[in-house]
């Protein structure tokens, strides 16, 4: 009979070996976490390693995804199909296996982590997202939706402020199905912690009304597995679970140190663990009896099918439930999705309002939620200025769920808790702050980028346009900044007509988040024909043209105004410009050639008109031609003052246009 | 005899006609906050008006930002060079009275605030540099640093993730001399915070270690005078003051709701408030019994006068301590800086070291300590891999001061408590993370360049370069963004004495903050004639130069080498090109267009080399020329496979530059 110990020290010699073998990684916290994860995962875990997308399964996130092989060591002991040869190729080139989880690699990869604290964020995200879903799909003795979701964070995720964020958060929701494993082992890169992180973190989770249970042995699995059935008991409250664990748990010599954190033990040492935990297998090898004794496929499949069977019950009860929730949870959009589209396009067409584009973009919301019951919108504490509600949405709270989320000040807890949402599946998350605290969340953008899922990301107050709360306020290389990562659509639209198209595109999207970029101050309708209306979908399209232009305008946002009364004036003075209005370079760049040059013809100077940092337009007008632009901080003015005095006139397009052609 | 309240509704109304007369503002912290204010500034704030850079006056932060009325009515009431007709001025082009309170404008602004949760940060930063400036300066019966830092915040920011990083550093430093009063008013943007902010704050602040006062009538100034007396005794603790306050108060109607936080409350509520407070006066008018009251200045002067008295004596038994401290808090290097520093460059220069460019930055740390006591560097707990250590470092501990601080893993706190270093005065700052990270701390680097500051970032592992951690480590964008805040140096040296030289120039700095970026693997030293040598400075320069180039390569940091490699590959096959080495694109675009054209001359073709996005460089090398980059995230795999796979070879970089020229 093989002991629980003897499983996890089979995490501990795989997480040794891959190490040593990729001559990097981290095997401290999957040695240290081992006997924890050993407990979870094979007497708690809800999943079915067969199918790792089944949608009732528990969520798994290793929010320190450094100890990335103890995940992969999990996946593959447990029976995913994730092989002994792709635990030997971790860290190559193409493997499955990278040196941090990555979602969409290795199966039951829930997230991908390793930004320290986005981990457990993302898994608030996820577990409420189960809330919101049990909240609108269970049904009185069909209770579809029902899971918990496990995380594992260290030292640095508590640290991080956006841990601070997302449990605050996880509190006042009372995420009762959120439970946390605190890998407690007092040592960080720099060594010792209590130089630097001497928090109280039990009394600091309990001033965010979790459930805490404090000194935990992480190496003894009775306490562990008393400390998970506490944590299942809680009805209103997340659980932390505050394990003492030793890093590097079982090498000899250098266990308890930070030397066993991120670099490998070391042949020696490895062999001295051997010795020490009794393991004599060579590396890479497991024995049959541990394999038998790991393996969660039986357990798996008799879980997922007696869901089936409750969720075949359910769609007889309920059809209509049944298959909205199937769609929703396979990503699909709504059958009319294409129609509902168009006909919302012709309506602001032919309404050809004058509004600032934060409220063009709350009247996109609105006509897509009709057809959108996954649409879960959200501000960071700007409703009001953002402009994100709708008629019939309804606050997520901590009695119940809804469709709307008060992330209070958090932009980064909102925007990966957002990444969470959308991994979870059956819901479509935005959220939104002004465009400068973009900053405040910019990687939890790029992860959502790098992870290829959908969130949207609104970001209103979109320029010096906003004008007297100065430039702590005022966006001038964020525009520019965002669209350079990669993956990442950025859309910044002129009036009505292109803000729904951008929430079209945005929400549409299959393999991309979109940043959606609105004015405060209105914005005049721009008149369109058939065939410019389908342009905007290209990212940047002729919006006003001449015979034969002497020059093209490039212009974005609250500038396209500005391009088309400049090109007014210089037809007054005979000389014939095109407009081109760009609401999304990112989209535009991926047009083919013949497209790009229909639009920018070849040899006919550009002029670039954009609120922001010049550099960035270089790569559409070269150095041949000029951008009005800012390329210093804005100021506290009115906004008219302040786009007079920083050269966004008529006057000054003129005449930088005309200085082009002389 | 005028009484307490009347002083605060000195405040109040300034603030009421201010937001009315600029029609846009926020005057409910302010008429929530002035009662506080009134006992703070005029009976415990030790602060001369006359003199606004005392060196031992309180530090004041007003973490709220938004409510900058609120300070500017304190400055302007208390007797700064802050007059009547500036606060008329409030939000207007060019006053001295911006939206928010911004760091060079209006005398007796400690920092620029307005970005919530990073004042507080700023003011930990402050406290910080007190203490470790006591530690060094302070001798038996000359206690000539001796100061607190006094900080109002608000719901927002304690809901920010930044509040956890600072206010535990707080605590664990056990920073005595900070007092931090919480406006506890129950209202943020969306509404009541009680449906997303329901920590129990006081609980929270306890865990991190500091004296927390519950419960006090922010409106009654016994009770506030009491809390500020019981938070002066505090020997090792922190002291959050918890004020329960009413946002707008004395407004009749619409104090107590979110109305009064962001808008101006409109004439009829500001006739009404005057009935309501019997406030008589026109708008802006003050009396002169109130002047009176508010007068600080003669106290001021009394206190800073004991100061320079104290300071004469001190000077006298320790001339040397007593310059010391004067250059430091001037913000001037030491006399003999230029000449130390040529010779550390000829030093490193002679050695020809082939070394990371991270070790070349520890040895230039480590070689201008020598003659700055004022530099104070840190890690966000990465010593070991940023290698920002020293020998002579010492770490700063709750014990003691030091030279070296551990942030432990918090980006976004310690770039915001450098700034409150470089702030406070008599210290220079560095701080280290990896180059990814840097998107955590974005925003308060942002802010460093905004107020014209001198922090040093440090950034490592620069690129793919770092290899097997994969995606979620590897910057791609990263250097490009930050060379696009606006006043914002980034260096990216390739070799050692670039580093040095880039060491140099960010310590120098005299009115913007630096980036250094640095690599994780080893890079060539590249010789250099003394023309190069100079031309380091100047960010970009001739670093392998042919009589006649047919095209020019342009790189930075590691692909220096490749260039290198490249224009010998391509002198076998007789075609003749000239190699710039640009550390700096910054620095490059001041240096006159003379200077431009003679490295980068009209008409030769160019391609720029850097694993980085190539939009970037669309801004040197324009339409007709090439970029050899990265447009993708990357991967997890050994560096020389990703260089590889990613096109950074000879060959490549030949075969481009070739198909530049056919």
């Amino acid at each position: 009979m093989v002991t629980r110990t003897e499983l996890a020290n089979a995490i501990r010699f795989l997480s040794m070996d891959a190490v040593e073998k990729a001559k990097s990684g981290h095997p401290g916290a999957p040695m240290g976490m081992a006997d924890i994860a050993e407990v979870l995962w094979r007497d708690h875990l809800k999943h079915n390693p067969s199918n790792p997308r089944w949608p009732n399964r528990d969520r798994f996130v290793l929010s320190n995804g450094h100890g990335s092989m103890l995940l992969y060591s999990l996946l593959h002991l447990s029976g995913y199909d994730l092989t002994i040869e792709d635990l030997k190729a971790f860290r190559q080139w193409h493997s499955r296996t990278p040196g941090h989880p990555e979602y969409g690699y290795a199966p039951g990869v829930e997230t991908t982590t390793g930004p320290l604290g986005q981990g457990i964020t993302n898994a608030v995200g996820m577990a409420l997202a189960e809330k919101i879903l049990a909240a609108e799909f269970n049904r009185d003795g069909y209770t579809v939706v029902d899971h918990r979701t496990w995380v594992f964070l260290g030292d640095g995720c508590l640290m991080e402020g956006i841990s601070h964020e997302a449990c605050s958060l996880a509190g006042t929701w009372g995420l009762n199905k959120l439970v946390a494993f605190y890998d407690d082992n007092g040592i960080s890169i720099d060594g010792d912690v209590e130089g630097w992180f001497t928090d109280d973190t039990p009394a600091r989770f309990e001033a965010y009304g979790w459930q805490v249970i404090r000194n935990v042995n992480g190496h003894d699995p009775v306490e562990i597995a008393t400390a998970i059935e506490t944590a299942k008991k809680s009805t209103d409250r997340p659980t932390l679970i505050c394990c003492k664990t030793v890093i590097g748990h079982g090498a000899p010599n250098k266990q308890g140190g930070h030397d066993v954190h991120g670099a490998p033990l070391g042949a020696l040492e490895i062999e001295a663990a051997r010795g020490h935990l009794k393991w004599l297998h060579e590396p890479f090898v497991i024995s049959d009896e541990i394999y038998a004794a790991w393996d969660c496929r039986p357990r798996g499949l008799n879980e997922e099918s007696a869901w089936t069977t409750l969720f075949g019950a359910y769609a007889q009860a309920y059809p209509e439930l049944a298959a909205e929730f199937t769609r929703r949870m396979q990503g699909e959009l709504p059958p009319r999705w294409a129609e509902h589209v168009a006909a919302k396009i012709a309506q602001v067409n032919e309404k050809a309002e004058t509004i600032a584009t934060r409220k063009a973009s709350q009247n996109a919301i609105a006509a897509f939620a009709e057809i959108l019951p996954e649409l879960v919108g959200g501000s960071a504490d700007l409703t009001p200025s953002n402009l994100t509600n709708w008629p019939t949405a309804k606050p997520v709270s901590r009695e119940t769920g809804g469709n709307y989320i008060h992330y209070g000040v958090r932009e980064f807890g909102m925007a990966a808790i957002m990444n969470g949402l959308a991994l979870h599946g059956g819901l479509k998350p935005f959220g939104a702050t002004f465009l400068m605290f973009s900053e405040y969340a910019r990687n939890a953008l790029r992860m959502a980028a790098l992870m290829k899922i959908n969130p949207v990301f609104v970001f209103t107050h979109d320029s010096i346009g906003l004008g007297e709360d100065g430039p702590t306020h005022q966006p001038i290389e964020q525009i520019a900044t965002l669209r350079m990562i990669p993956n990442m659509a950025v859309w910044r639209p002129c009036d009505t007509v292109e803000s729904l198209v951008a929430w079209a595109e945005a929400l549409s999207a299959k393999d991309h988040p979109s940043c959606l970029i609105f004015s405060r101050q209105n914005l005049p309708f721009v008149t369109r024909d058939a065939a410019q209306l389908e342009g905007i979908r290209r990212g940047g399209y002729v919006l006003r043209d001449v015979t034969t232009p002497q020059a093209v305008l490039i212009a974005t946002g609250s500038e396209v105004e500005l391009a088309l009364k400049a090109q007014e004036a210089l037809a007054a003075e005979g000389v014939a410009v095109r407009v081109v209005s760009m609401p999304a370079t990112t989209v535009f760049d991926r047009q083919d050639k013949a497209y790009q040059a229909e639009v920018l013809p070849l040899g006919v100077p550009r002029l670039a008109i954009e609120a922001g940092v010049t550099d960035f337009w270089r790569k559409y007008v070269g150095l041949e031609g000029d951008v009005v632009g800012i390329d210093h901080f804005g100021e506290s003015a009115p906004a008219p003052v302040l786009f007079r005095e920083f050269g966004f006139t008529v006057e000054n397009v003129v005449a930088r246009t005309r200085a082009l052609l002389a």
